[in-house]
């Protein structure tokens, strides 16, 4: 059984495209909708966060973890992962390999919350791939809540201002790849690729959906389940789960994520 | 000594005015950075926060506290404040009293969180007051995001745009008051102002200040200190802290709030 965890439901994103690939694997989401947002943190919270909900899925038997979610995958994992005894897989190496492969003039660009930015961990990756690329990274504080509130349609004046200033510096150093280092920043794709024409941009939770189902080994088909937990009430969980999922529809049970032991 | 709460940030405009009411008292002021925002949590993990806020303060020898918190004052402080063994104020008495006061057409507009609207705690306080009054409650769960990021300034685009949308229909039904029903609104009371001009606003928190100032016995001067704790890195909270308070610096330390009992 697969888990995956984000703050919140960005990951469902990722989550969606792995079951597309590996539709036999039995699969358990938490969302830390209790303690969202996590790109605001600091570094101690996050660890002690991703610690509690790495506790709880591996409570449930899971086998494997995706963090779905760009926060921990930049700022905590590479510091904790190797201390468990099952793979854990972030975004991070994932979207840096697709973006050293796309790109052709060797700029590229990367978005992602405060603490995200801040670690310069997608930096860090691609240079190591790469050690002749440009990076221009910027953090976009305001896009978590503009999609968590529904301000994702294309047209979209309000998130259109908010993403052209985020963009500028971007832009201007014409980048040709731009990383969506949130796993929230998919849902305003459209309203990005507007501003920055001809730009590809490497969605980090599919990326990391496609590593995670190359390095697992195929196993019997145990029924393709899945199953939803969250840290706060379900209803809204449930409600704004069906925009990510395209329209399915899910049940959420809630669980008390504090009461997990945030070491190993 | 009184002990003041929020969840954030948005509480240090009440505890400054309450300050400059009663410079001899001695403040403990604790800020949920851990855990911010509560404006979209559900009633079962607000109140879960809130008893452990109190814990916290009480644990430190607080005797009246003040929930300086629209969301906590609306959704969870009713049901909970009678169980404690001290005062403990909220914001919503205090604002519905000023706008029920300061209203010549008994229409009043609400300003607040998702939570702190769906609860309706506002409109129930103004009718109990005035049956008569219209009351007009709008969520704005836009602008704590905004403000943490800073898009405060009065010719700030997005944060207009965003108001625009919001204060529609309360500007549509006339209303001659408006409740900021969230400590972290009067930050952008121009923006709101220009859009709504003649229309008197209701600062929820500095309506609460003066009604603890009013409540509570004047004591022995002990000096006036003021202790300030957050739940996440303190660093950040100190910078923005200065926004609030005017320029004054302040030093905030850490503590670990869920291991804070959330039972009396």
């Amino acid at each position: 059984m697969i888990g995956i965890f984000d703050s919140g439901l960005g990951g469902l994103s990722a989550y969606k495209e792995l079951r597309a690939l590996r539709p036999e694997e039995d699969y358990l989401y938490f969302g830390d909708t209790g303690r969202v947002p996590y790109g605001t943190r600091s570094k101690a919270t996050l660890e002690k966060y991703t610690r509690q909900d790495i506790a709880f899925l591996r409570a449930r038997g899971v086998d494997a973890i995706l963090a779905a979610c760009g926060t921990v995958s930049s700022v905590v994992l590479d510091d904790v992962k190797d201390e468990y005894d099952l793979p854990i897989f972030g975004v991070v190496d994932a979207a840096a390999d697709a973006a050293v492969a796309a790109t052709k003039n060797e700029k590229i660009g990367v978005l992602g919350t405060g603490a995200t930015i801040s670690s310069r961990a997608f930096e860090r990756k691609i240079r190591a791939k790469d050690p002749d690329a440009l990076v221009v990274a910027r953090a976009c504080p305001l896009f978590v809540p503009l999609v968590e509130n529904g301000y994702v349609a294309r047209d979209c004046e309000v998130t259109r201002l908010v993403a052209r200033d985020y963009l500028a510096d971007v832009k201007a150093a014409g980048v040709d790849t731009l990383i969506l280092g949130c796993t929230h920043f998919p849902l305003i794709a459209d309203i990005i690729a507007d501003l920055l024409p001809k730009v590809t941009l490497i969605n980090a939770g599919a990326a990391a959906a496609h590593a995670v189902a190359r390095a697992l080994p195929r196993r019997a088909d145990t029924g393709g389940s899945a199953a939803f937990f969250v840290s706060d009430d379900p209803a809204n969980f449930d409600e704004v789960a069906r925009i990510f999922l395209g329209g399915d529809t899910i049940s959420a049970e809630k669980v008390d994520i504090d009461t997990f032991a945030a070491e190993i």
